[in-house]
């Protein structure tokens, strides 16, 4: 820890022109929890000195590659090196620094989707059982209080036996060809070398994926879909649509696409069971719809006292004061931090390995069911 | 016509406990295009004895079964005898009074689905063809005036080439079952004597499809489907869910479901093209949100002069002073009177027997198609 | 009764640029209890001819004024006569009449405000007490199914002692001189000798005036209130804003306004008590927010089980299938029907002219606080 | 600066129990602008002792009083002190630290209220303007960015001459008489020698103040007010209504309550001028309805390339992914930090104490009228 109390953080990625870096940054200093003292940037050495020179950092500790990072940090006395390394580069540089930094003993979060393919997924989940570290992969919208709270209506039974899990992620911002403009985001993602086998499969419909199998707690047995390449000559998805069985004997649908004009984020959850069901939608963090059988719907909101514990726990501000993105992502942060300290916490308080291996399980049993035409079991 | 300039027209179904032919009653009176003078209103004569005097009709004219009201009403004098004939009964009695109405020389307006086989679909096309006739189906939701916005947006081009369409209409009211309870409407739906092989399917499915196809105005090519149900003990899918390419290009999702708790009629249909989308919700039905590339979003509301000629025309009062189910339903009325007449009127102005005999074809595919979990044509 | 067994009405008002004349035909003919059977349309005897062809009316039964019809109709024998009126002139016109056909034993329904002083208006209290006949007012937003919940959470006592009412009716159609364009609605609305003293205070003021007090059961005592002339030249306000207090010892704001471009019909009513409180908008007339001290909000919509009896009894068809502003006005006329037959119904189920002389005392009490800046006793 | 270029800050109240002291500190920090290094969190010097423990501060530099505070710091070498603090208390200990920190030289960031009179008001604004240091004041709705879009339209002429402005901020907290609860918000916030002569009017009723001159630029020149304590024993208002009228010709309506049960912080904002109109609500912060004469509404979003360049500049992620009140709260730190270091900004970044002394003499003339029932000037 630091003088501060805080846990000495380094970052793998998000030099100049990435979106998500800055936002891991943001959301591992909100609570105080973390001090940014070491980075490897970019894979381009003098960027990634201009960024840690931006950032404020020694010098010393920005790093031309996280090779070298890994390997001078830990050459570093134990309460100076880093405690734990934010690894936020594009999908195809998730396992290698995951690996390296494990073996070397730090604990790790990482970006999603985990990894390219299932093998490398596999491969990273025995690196962290066997290393005893703690790993968490920033799935962020878990981080939703609401969401908490959605957890905690199914799980408790209060829904009953769930029937149908709807899950959605539209987008629009891929509409036209923005990778060939040298928009560097659209460049990487439509690019399968980086990206992996699924475009917006990895983007946006494993963060479906994963919500709906957090909430539920059931996990996707078989999926029967198809993908969809809207833009010409774009070589991954730009759409996709799954329907689905689950382990508790319910199914739904799974729709993600990245060509809807007009939609930002529109990443929608909605469960019902026996007894009711629930609607969420990301835009709108705050509120969730719960249904009852006979009864009105309700409007449950942030932060007030009549929600669950875990979800009230996810909080930061009186009721009406809309928690937004960065603070649910800085929720998972919060977690990490506690599960470093081995404090107690709640159950399922960030997604693991194990849910991103998953993950990665379900853009290939998509991609596999889009070309046979048929169900295939994750 | 009756001395008030008013079309005689007769109705079969209706009865006590029946809750869309009062609907249909409202509707064809609501405009003063059509008086309701005769009618076979129960297939138990005396149940049909006790409609017709509750409605104040000549009991001369009510009769015991549409057979003899075909035979009768067609041995009146041309200007006593009724002009067109409202058929409203379960799905497994239009295909029979629909052929003897158009043979003895009546216009029919008929309730969906149109009936339950695609052979007795056909049959019933080549009647209304055979007859010269007018023929109208009531999926009523094409009359709202907010849905003739969005077909006019489609068709003109404005939103470019469609790329996804996404249908839907939830409802939780058979979440148990209720057909035990003596409900009529749930025990003839969920027969499939009655209903025919559709459950969910034909009841809501058929609405979302013909929406869809009525706003695109491409037709629906291929399905890949899955059917459930979920109630212990109902013959007949409680839900469904389809995954479909259309013949422009399209492919979108399909989703009914009768076991939403908290559901109503949550009929909502989203369009999205390379140049903008739209989105709309049957339970606030005079909003429609349009998308535009790199424009913010626009919110359409009916019976503003800003609104396409068609959308308009489908409006009664001033913006703002909302209009609902029966205005809507009653412009199918209204537009099928305007046929009758031999009035220039709106292209597509009601569904047809033709759109019909495909919404039966999707019925039938889905089925094929969650059987044999694969890809099926139309 | 007509031989079908409905009331034989006519008709005051309505001809060719009226708007509210086609809503109340509409509205008397929904539900089947009255035929329009005779009328006199307008002040010009060759446009009330015309608008009586072209509903099809007996031509002997079209009257040049509605002097002559009051006459006339009163000479018919008892069988054939009608036997109520409805009254839907501008507001100057609305005594004359009513007072009239009163004299002669028919039945009033009029529109609102009741007329344009409260000298008149008392004349007409008076007119009724005296006639024993039904008297009803068309502040048709007390048809609406949820504002009759609200109504009884509040009569019940539901939602405590009552602190606060807040109101508001926002339109935007008077943003600029319409009057000047020969629009026949603007023209006569903004003019005093027709309007009354109140311009957007009698349009819309009174609807939201009638409204809280029909839903709080409370009266208002006095207002500090302000109104204002936004565009140049017209003689009336466009414009009213008032504080008040009301007798149940609760306060609140009441705004309403012609100039607020891009508001339709933003008709609002919220009232908060010591246990909750509740929020609706016309616009959205099947939805009603319902808060509760320590629990999520509840959302009750039009037709579901959970509602109040007579909520309930305001529908005509189930959830979730919108009803709108023409539903909503029909009830009045329902139960406008059901108390010239003597039926048992609803309390408070239509406004009384004891309700429109409070309206017009509420416009001469917000003119004469805006005039002097200071609290006016209704 | 710290050594990683971060202004060095304190912090004067935000103690246990405070809600406002951990928001600062949360966006304070947010953008890496500035690190707190010194504070004196309560009147209590135990408390404050243990807070600054708690955030791990210097315990050299944690203070028992801000008199302590703002002389230990003044003593500091140049390069270590404190640059900037940040006055969190209750209303009454604003002014104090506020003139005693600027006439050491430092810069000052305060919560609102600016204070508790008139008189004490413009000694602070005398003191700002004498010192030439910075100061801000933390009225934190100003940051939303859809705010600054508003702010735009009006101010650009897009709205064309401005007509109404209708401001409310509903809250249900104080509904019962949670001060006796030991509840120490609600026990300061209602206890005049703490809060000054508003309740209600202070907390919330000068945020809606604030807000509405931000937006139109106009300032407001007289209202016509009430006033209420509806919960009983308490002795400061728990709501209050104004009409008012503004220095460019518009009039409208500003609303506050404590005791509307089911609003959270209900902050709504609406103007209407002769070409459009807007519409805004605090707990959905990221919509802004845009009105447009004969157009259809827009829904204009956060972060969207479409809004004005102010209006982007304040946010910090991708369209659709929500910013909250830490974010717009935050903002305004932002531009503090870029005050103090005189670089170029947005005009109007922040409130000032200027229009805090403006939001003490709303308050005064609001209690003013509502005691003499008559319109008073600001």
């Amino acid at each position: 820890m630091t003088q501060s109390g805080k846990l000495r953080m380094g970052m793998v990625g998000g030099g100049p022109g990435a979106f998500i870096g800055a936002v891991h940054r943001l959301c591992l200093a909100m609570d105080g929890d973390f001090d940014l003292v070491a980075g490897a940037f970019s894979s381009d050495p003098e960027k990634s000195r201009l960024a840690g020179e931006e950032l404020g950092l020694d010098p010393a500790r920005v790093y031309p590659s996280w090779q070298t990072m890994v390997e001078k940090e830990s050459g570093l006395p134990e309460d100076q090196r880093i405690q734990a390394v934010s690894i936020v580069t594009p999908n195809h540089v998730h396992h290698g620094p995951t690996l390296a930094f494990l073996e070397h003993g730090f604990h790790v979060i990482c970006d999603k989707p985990l990894t390219t393919s299932s093998k490398l997924a596999e491969a990273m989940a025995d690196a962290v059982q066997n290393s005893g570290r703690i790993f968490a992969l920033t799935h962020n919208y878990t981080g939703y209080p609401m969401i908490r709270e959605a957890r905690e209506l199914v799980r408790s039974g209060q829904l009953g036996a769930i029937r149908k899990v709807y899950a959605e992620y539209l987008q629009g911002w891929l509409a036209d060809k923005l990778e060939d403009s040298g928009q560097k985001q659209a460049e990487w993602r439509t690019d399968p070398e980086r990206s992996g086998p699924g475009g917006s499969l990895g983007d946006i419909g494993t963060h479906a994926f994963n919500l709906l199998e957090h909430v539920t707690g059931a996990t996707m047995d078989r999926v029967l879909a198809t993908r969809t390449m809207f833009v010409p000559g774009r070589p991954v998805d730009d759409d996709a649509m799954a329907l689905f069985e689950m382990s508790d004997g319910s199914n739904g649908s799974l729709i993600c696409s990245q060509v809807c004009i007009g939609r930002e984020n529109g990443l929608r959850l909605r469960v019902f069971g026996t007894e009711g069901g629930l609607e969420w939608d990301q835009e709108h963090p705050n509120d969730l719809r719960v249904h009852w059988k006979n009864r009105p719907t309700e409007l449950r909101r942030t932060a007030n006292p009549y929600l669950s514990a875990p979800a009230l726990s996810l909080g930061r501000i009186p009721p009406g004061h809309p928690e937004g993105y960065l603070e649910a992502f800085a929720n998972l942060y919060r977690a990490f931090a506690r599960a470093i300290r081995n404090q107690e916490d709640l159950e399922d308080a960030f997604p693991t390995v194990i849910d991103g291996a998953r993950g990665v399980r379900f853009i290939e049993a998509v991609i596999r069911s889009s070309d046979q035409g048929s169900w295939v079991e994750l």
